[in-house]
């Protein structure tokens, strides 16, 4: 989702919606302490250890206030960054740089904390051929924001909503009566780019939706040797995703389990932001 | 700001437009399986301890979706929840349930979290005079909804936005070249009913701040005897603010030395979900 | 305008605007006395002699925040009232009332101002067949409710905007050479069912209005003699209308004279509001 | 608020809507008169002797509407200005003048009015220690500007809107049960960084209010020998405002008892517009 | 309506929402084979004779994506093209072509679609004084482009909308009573710079509308000796309309009588598309 | 698609939007002949055989104005309708009907137009396992409607949008230099619940691509033994999808080939409109 051309369709509205929403009617103390136009330099440091992800974010936000605002960055997008770390330069008119300093942090911050927790657990899988996929428990509104910096940090998307793919879960098996009945009707109705994907929390489930034709299976709930049951039941037949607490031991597990994708809420919804701040802002002349 | 009159303003926009993020034009899932309408219950289930927050707008998701939805909570905004416990049913329109399943819970659990965190926090300051705030830190285009969750969560709201009150942080003084230039500059500039507070990070500024007249001063990253003087300096004169990681062990000192707001990041940008779900949804009849 | 079925395309909108100017998060005055959900009554009072107008605008910033406000009304669109007259007793949640107050007599104050001015000026042309024309110099974003009060008031609307109707001014003669030049493009060019008017300042120009087949004449700034011969230059050619500072005096002459038509841009730029009030706000039972 | 960084976020959403409103599809006389692109110049001139405000919302709207637009000043933002005087000569594509004219005069004319009249009333508090403040009496989807144009014209703002400081007016106070309720409500409920202010109409009110501990009680409709004992009782224990008729000989009256605001709701919806004209356009070469 | 100035009001926000409706989030495919920036070129080829229209619309789409796309025209707006004809050279970032390629192409070939049919149906009545005109039997939210390409293609604009003139037809007559009291209705209530148009069914209605001052007249349905009597009656007092099913052979008839007016809602509704593409894209060194 | 509960999301944004392009200010020509509330009835009327689509959104026109009106259906959506039958009947506030009747008309017209083409050419396949698919090649900003319009004349939909699926076409295999690079970047980028589909020219990309494994092919202007040829190759390894023209004579060779899916264009950009008229309007009473 990293393209910039189409990104201005989605992200600016964002962007300055949230920056309606911390500028009311006018930023009261900025238009005191700096009533005239004025060029400053601020820098944005790194007050973490972590993946820093946003920064196209973050520098959108001082050029939808400046048009001549420059981010001289020091790092790219998805590189590692240490606590101290000098991470860009931000040049423009001090009150641009005054009044976007919160929102590009707020940004900035949460992204990088998504990454930096999506990197951590996307390592505990690699040489592994399973995959970790991100879910639709994001924030609401921002989205487009938390499934891209999933996939800087080494994630990858699963759909991104309900317009996007076909899940059948606990749900819509009970809206439509059986297992059988959900794919039926997934099968008869989707479009026929759409591969179908189904939730079970049984080997009977599962037995029924490997019949109907499921694509993906999801495993859900399953532990110790009803999941290894169910993983050997499926090779072959459709691709295997296990959702849940994913912990070092049990992703290990998995993994040797052969299970295709792993998918955790937690990177969207529970990671902890990394500490970024923007320090030192001076008038230049 | 629990006030369904007002809230209809800016909670609705947000909501529908959290609603059209998860459906871009169609849920695939849903129309698959419920081609026609059918009335169903389902049930919101409690998957973790904590305080629960946010149901109002769990319920304005469903009835936005199906003005026939009638949810009936078996707890209150606030209430001290517990794992499995049934916190709600909710009726209406199948296609209305699922379809809005996954938005209604990003609410109520991300809000949630915050109380839940806010409430455990300002638990440390029960009994004493220092009173809990949030900040600015909040997840974009979220304000509205996490500083309610503060609130819900028993904590306390620092200004709104950079329209509502003055606050003279380390790059506004930066930028005025000096606390007393950069509050001079606000008392003159500023609405007769705003206080202004103004951030320093040395007993020199502080006390620069407090001849200049502010009427709160934050205390930035002062530690041991140094915040002791600090806070002794400010006593009759101005109200203290200290900002920064809040534990247990701080928490305690900054009590007993008679700081009278600690102000916390992290009620709005660390704290974890708490986990709830819709389950057993079935159709009536 | 007076058409509440097309009238909620527009006007709404402009409402929730208006609503969400006034209160950018929360009424924290509201929310402080009224936590709870509460039904009152409040009186709408008339402080000054005057016109009414803007009755629907004024009940609809209610029902927009509380479906179920009542406005049970003492008046009329258009009627004259009297300073001390009770004007309406609305009805609904407290917090409606209260966070609507502003809002609604915002709207109802500066409508009924037109309404009042413009009746008073229509008064002097009665008898004559001489009409009152209002003009495009409204308050931005107010048009559809400044135009709205004019015809409440007794007056007649001029072309709603530049889409509506061709109006060739002194910056159109400049912009396409002279009078002759801008008719005769205007002919070629605009959609069949428009009539076209020209601004004339001199006799010379009026007679090249009159002979390239202008449907209407705008007479600016022409004054005694001039004036007279004018009008009897266009009379059976073209329309004529008078743009331009109304007094009693000039109007006589201007009737006398037997001009069609009289503009005043002070009937929505000038009028003083008309004083109205929301008091004695009481719980009932 | 003059400060054009953030302005964008709210200028430019309402200038490109007051535009659509002049401009529901397209601007006939102009597309008739002027088929191509082509350079002009106008000249904008006062009308009227005043004070100007408004200079750069004049300039965004052709900027808005052709992005080589350029406006030579000749004056500048609150100054005071003469009848006849060139304020300043606007160079574009002929198209844009014609198209903009009117949308840039209304808001110039309106803000300008407003600068003006608040500039004759601040002069009657010169050399006092009393300030003059506006209300939230203004045009509905106009504040921004009218507020902004108060300042230019030498007026102090007032609280912003409903989110913006707590003031509790009889109505709040019908609501509350009495003026001590509100205070403690309000005192309970209210931001830190908020003062209270009260609306009080006897003595004993404000008894009630200062012993509640108002930090500005507002004397309403106090008179004569009420007004200064009033005035007198709240001395050092709050601020006092005035609201209300404002005339000569009243704030003299004000000025005298020491009163620390007075407020009017006349800034903003009662002045009358100050004439401008855009004259003169013509094709460059 | 060929005026880039004003166009943007409105243009911009439509193709921007066009532009979202094909991109809800990212374009997967340009996404996966671009991601980085790379300049390239593409060309549009003419795949079927007619006539082009939406040339600056095409050239939008692409500006809106990338600032620095540049579109080299290789034909003009209104020409006649043939099949296999290179019509433009498109140089831009390549993700802005290649996601900007579908909706650029939808507009440009529905609105060539309309232009070639409107010029193929004004053709038949070159030499007449017959003009030719299309209704509101527009695509709901195109019909600023398609009543745009109707005079690309020679046609000319009847009517904008309902608020751009008055048309009385059998349903207004049926609502008022009859074709008498609509026309006294309508020219009591409509602003004076309207004409009045009414649609007449019969020879007896005909003489009514004549009779009660219709400023045009719409001769529906009526056919053979009936139609002449009415364009003989009608010759003189008003002007004529005809709507309806328009061939050659009609056409021919309808310019004999000397008929005003023709009007034709498939120039609008059923005119097929020209067929256009984008072909040949390569990067650029 | 056909979901009312979710198409709230997006239907009714679309219809006011239409109702206000038709309404800019006011219905001049309802509010002269129907000034008060009164309620009616009118029929709908089919005037050519062909199947009906759009009811929903028909009904919904009227609804939006006038929350007490009522459509009677005596037809269901997709049902053969014949010309000269009894389709509805609307009854509501006069003005309602009168003002949303074009709106109304403009959907139900377009949206039959392309159900009755649609199941026309569906017809042709009926027997055959060959699917026929829509493009992208819609309207501007009336996708959810065509695309609903193609699956209720029997037809299925191709991917919704750009973010909707993988399909690598002739400008995507120029970008990234060949079939094989476009496929492999493809599948290390999109999420894992696509397929991916590529469009082929020759025999050799077909190669190509079956080879680097697309799963779905688009044999691009292949004819005669070539595409026979390139049918038999993708047989087992991938489905086939047919774009282009498609008469009668090449469909049954398509389906006798054993092609997968037959797209085509015309379905949405080139169905005539479906004659449809709302009649006799009567006052009731």
């Amino acid at each position: 989702m990293n393209n910039p051309i189409t990104q201005k369709l989605h992200w600016d509205e964002a962007i300055l919606s949230a920056l309606r929403e911390d500028i009311s009617w006018e930023d009261v103390s900025t238009n005191a302490v700096m009533p005239v136009a004025k060029r400053g330099r601020a820098e944005l440091l790194c007050k973490q250890d972590g993946v820093i992800a946003g920064l196209p974010v973050f520098a959108r936000v001082f050029e939808l206030l400046d048009e001549s605002a420059e981010i001289v960055f020091h790092t790219e997008e998805g590189a590692e960054v240490k606590n101290g770390q000098l991470l860009a330069e931000v040049y423009g008119d001090i009150r641009a740089l005054l009044s976007g300093e919160r929102t590009a942090l707020n940004y900035l911050q949460r992204m990088s904390g998504i990454a930096t927790y999506t990197r951590a657990t996307a390592k505990l899988l690699e040489g592994s051929r399973t995959k970790l996929l991100d879910t639709r428990k994001t924030t609401p509104n921002m989205r487009i924001f938390e499934k891209y910096a999933v996939k800087v940090g080494g994630g990858n998307n699963h759909r991104y909503n309900l317009s996007d793919g076909v899940l059948l879960k606990d749900n819509h098996i009970g809206a439509a009566g059986g297992v059988r009945q959900a794919i039926e009707a997934a099968r008869a109705y989707a479009p026929f780019v759409r591969k179908i994907e189904v939730e079970v929390e049984t080997l009977d489930q599962l037995r029924e939706a490997l019949d109907a034709g499921a694509d993906i299976v999801m495993l859900d709930n399953m532990k110790g040797e009803t999941l290894a049951q169910a993983v050997a039941m499926a090779k072959g037949r459709a691709e295997t995703e296990v959702s849940g607490n994913v912990t070092k031991e049990n992703i290990a597990r998995l993994v040797s389990l052969g299970v295709d994708y792993i998918s955790s809420g937690a990177l969207t919804h529970s990671a902890p932001i990394l500490d970024v701040s923007l320090k030192n802002l001076r008038p230049l002349e």
